[in-house]
């Protein structure tokens, strides 16, 4: 007689089975909850764009920061737990520092994806920088270095893919078949904002404003966008 | 067949099912049991009012202390566990002495936010400074620096948000639609003050008087008010 | 369907789904089982009296030690586990003696106070110092120091504060409002005596006698009456 | 609905419900089921009398140590796990002498046994020393120090007690009543002899002799009787 | 009375009464739901041919990367949890530099099999590069050294075998079918090739794409496929 | 209602309500399961005998070591898991080294027991040398030092005593009636190896040989049987 | 009500009621599903021989290692866990090459064979070289050193004995029967080596070849056979 599956998904780091590690999939799942992020790779750079819920007036949209530079020629969009992941922000902003320190050039977009994930990968070890269970976040990472823009998703297994365009969230399921529909190679980087943020609004189920969304590029640098240069895209819509 | 919720809700740091850190939300079920607290920013500074439960007639009021001084350019409201929220204000006094005496400026009320966060997310860690549960406790962070006045709210997840205005504790609910009616950016600070002290009259219980309410301000220093200066604002409601 | 709330209070530290923490609350029912002590603050200094139980007439009273120095001008009154409350002392103690060393001066209460109360916070830490439970002890804490007397109340949760007058123990709760009603700013240090040692009379089985009750006081000193001075305020009952 | 009391008396160091910690009254039973020991202090110095269970002919009653030295002017008799004691006794021994070298002087009767209760109180703490569970095991300590002779009681929660007489152990109850009724401040040492061992000869179940009896005393130095010697006090019951 | 087999296997690392590690035989299982690997040794040098999940259009192929060099001389094709791959692989590059630079010389291929599968095996032992659990991966690894060409096939318990070919993933059952019929020791490479790739299209269900294939060899060096090259093999099929 | 007493006795170091160490009696049940080992005291010398229990005609009696040298005044005889005795064994050879090298004299026969026991005692605190369950041994420890020859015994709980005779294992009972019969103080150390070899052959399901039997002495130094000395006690039974 | 008997055995290193510990007892079942090898002593050395079960054509038969160098005078046989096995003998190699480098002289068979099994005794305690559970194999040592040729046998257990012949796996029980018979202390080398293969055919279920056996000789030197030498041995029978 087999236990029922819910019996093998509270060890931290223990395989199931059918050789799952649920503490990771119930991880994917908090990243379900979150609110919607969207990347889109094109020639001339990457666009992130995210949903902010904005859940009262009084809140100050900036600080809802859902987009996150993490060295000049990179950054991040990340839906989840938001303390999670500032946590694997700062990690990678103090590894791109140290890179530049020690060699004199900025790491690869890789390189640093790469450092990010296995530090998630090493939940449960009881490490000085890794956490007792999985950092419950996806991040899609923009860059750009000598191999040109590139973008990379991350789930919170340490896994990451790079994409030319991806969604994650709540809305991710939707928006992924809308990405698929609208990208192509030769997008421009205009062209990108406009489709990243008419997606967003699909999936979002307030009118979008400056408030409730960011967008940024890296093209070749990170900037993200004033609520002016937001207003611009909107009005393209 | 699925466990009850409750199966996952008592390991520290264990996602359920659907993603949720059980322990995080009921450290905020924690909070809810806490006295009211409010803070309001306007452009002349912060106001923060906390209601004090005073639960003998032989308690000296001035020793509940729920409005600390963290440097003289930032202060907070706490609303739940008194003794955890000593340790975050105790960490975040020396995180703001040591970036003084590090650069000889001081620490920007968001950087010194974060370090109250990070400490905060860090819990079932077994770092030196961490706790082994979340801390039980919410922060409302007053402060003044170079970008002007600003208020932030932490939670136990170790997440924070900057807001206009902000309730917490056991009367948050109606306090904060209190708040979304009166508020605006044009307020004096003495207007906050009156509102602040209005609002949190509806929630008490009891008539409100220096003994059972403190009230302080960032503009642009630290200041407790005295029980005069607080029967002052308590003479104009 | 939710557990009984007994399934989350054995976990050290861990808070149940209203956000309670049950070993610090069970804890304080240990202190309910203890004997009773109380403290009076004056202007002339504070008052401690504690109940002393004689299990058998062959034990040596002075050897039931409820009221011990910390520091010259500090000293504590004590209801719960008499080892647990040796080792908050002997720590205060401690901090008391290197603070004398290190700034050529008296500590204040408050800071000793602080201080016990750091050490009573982290149990469950692993820390040097701390105990893996709660410590299972209130003090009263008598001081005089820059600000005059002041007289402060901690319980196992490492929470604290200042009163004019508290008891605790097994017949806090009757003592507590026989101190409401007795008390008033402008006791003298013998009528403070007085009041103390009659409400202990009256929670207690047995009659008063030197043997069974202790009274100290800090005024400015610590000073724990001899039996020839208990047996002075016992005839003024 | 609660918990049988059971459920809470696992966990080494954990609090049930009611405020109690049951490894330490488990460690209590243990003693309970121990040989008897008795000591009663005198004008001339303490006397220490404890019963031997021989369980075999072929066993060298002397190795059934049940009284021990700790210093010159300090022994002790046990009751419960004699290997524990064993353990408390060592440590006491290095205690002793680390105060010998470092001040030129004895230590202090209560001093040694707010040693050994320091250590008796931290079991479950992981510390060097300590042990994983309380001590199952209590002490009668007989000393003579600058304050004249003193007799103290430990028991395994790690508290201590300064007595006139008192007996630990399977016959304790009985013993006890009989100390209450034959004790008086004006004994010989003699007198105190015969009263030890007429009332530990009570409790036994087989004829006292030399060899299933040891008596000590501290007058002003630790002194275990010889088989000649207890042979004389046995002839004067 | 047994309890059933899923009692034992959830202990990281206990045995079964039948003397078996559960946690390792489901590591396997997950191995099991991973793509195709496939792995020739000819005398001319080994031939690496892997299956990618390429989820979705917009995914980047050339960043599924289930082929990794470790030395120049050495490479390996993974099945399983990517993340966990990864770990090792770097493993092994940091052991295959450290031994260039203490020896000179390149490691052998059996050496490095070696290192990285002692990795494997102390997963729950605490140390610092192993795991909580076992790793979740079967590494082909493909190499070149003084002994000629070689193949390693590893799995989660840390033992490793050399073949002459091998699958591994969940089409290796009927993969090693048509490996045992179609291998011989006279084999060229591109005879390898054209067997490993026909092999691969078999267990897979879409179409043979340079998208969803990497190839590499090592011969004597590590080479991976360029979109072309593979092209040309798929061409001969 | 209490819980059977079963569920206390996998907690390794842990008081059941009756203050019993359940682990440490469990340890004692693996003895019993032991070959049976024999000690007797002359004035001459101490003799130890064991049974050798060879389970197979292939092996080597010789390597069946149930008597070993710990230093050359001291040897011990064992039963229950032969590899525990061996770490007690080789512990017990450091420190009797360790005596010899800083005192320039060999270490007593009580101080050597002692350290074993200070060993044994320890099990389950995480020390270097410790174990993390009870030893699963009794031994009979014969020397001979400035006292004159010695008898110990250990148990599992670290406890030892001092013997004139003593039989341990499977057979002990009806071992230790037989001894006691037999056991005068007067015996040669002829005469006491006789008795010995006459027991254990009573207890012993086979013939006594040279090959399922060991003797030794320690008069005044240890000395291990050879098969013809065997034979030759053998043949005045 | 006593629990049944696998309630004990998952802890890792716990008594039974018994006095067994199960986690041992289920290694040893690892080891009886294992390949089947024997070893036999002659006065010209002692020879190995294993069953090598060679799952797929495929496989590189030199690769599945049963028999293994120690050092140079030193070899062993193993059935069991392939990997747990390697860990126990690189631990031997260290052992005798530093004890080479210490003393200039090879270690003893027998003090290799007490390295092995210390450490293999040391499960559970958290050491660095040490395991979280048994070691899940047996050794068969063939050795030979000052006093000539010698063969030890381990277990999980950490206990080892010398033997004249013995047979380890699935196949041991009627494999050390036919040795029972068939061994005398007269074998030559040549006749040893007959035996062991003429035994191993008799367990083994498919036809002896040199690919799915391994004979191994020390005498005095360890050497392997090459196939060439497996063959003439074969063609003997």
């Amino acid at each position: 007689m087999f236990l029922t599956r819910t019996e093998y998904d509270r060890g931290v780091n223990t395989f199931s089975p059918e050789g799952r590690l649920f503490q990771v999939e119930y991880a994917i799942e908090a990243i379900k909850l979150g609110s919607t992020a969207i990347g889109l790779k094109t020639k001339e750079g990457v666009v992130l764009a995210v949903e902010k819920r904005i859940t009262s007036p009084l809140l100050e949209p900036s600080s809802v920061e859902k987009i996150m530079e993490i060295d000049e020629h990179i950054g991040c969009a990340m839906s989840g737990l938001i303390a999670d992941a500032r946590t694997l922000v700062e990690h990678a902003r103090v590894e791109t520092q140290n890179h530049r320190f020690s060699y004199g050039e900025p790491m690869t977009v890789e390189s640093t994806t790469q450092a990010l994930c296995d530090l998630a990968l090493r939940f449960g070890e009881g490490d000085e920088e890794s956490m007792s269970r999985p950092f419950g976040v996806s991040l899609l990472i923009a860059g750009h270095d000598e191999n040109g823009p590139s973008l990379y998703y991350t789930d919170p297994s340490g896994t990451f893919w790079q994409c030319n365009a991806k969604a994650i969230g709540s809305g991710s399921e939707g928006a992924d078949s809308s990405l698929q529909e609208q990208f192509n190679q030769d997008l421009t980087l205009q062209e990108a904002e406009t489709i990243a943020l008419s997606i967003l609004k699909q999936v979002m189920e307030e009118k979008v404003t400056p408030n409730n969304v960011d967008i940024a590029k890296v093209a070749p640098t990170y900037h993200l966008y004033t609520p002016a240069e937001v207003e611009a895209v909107i009005s393209r819509l």
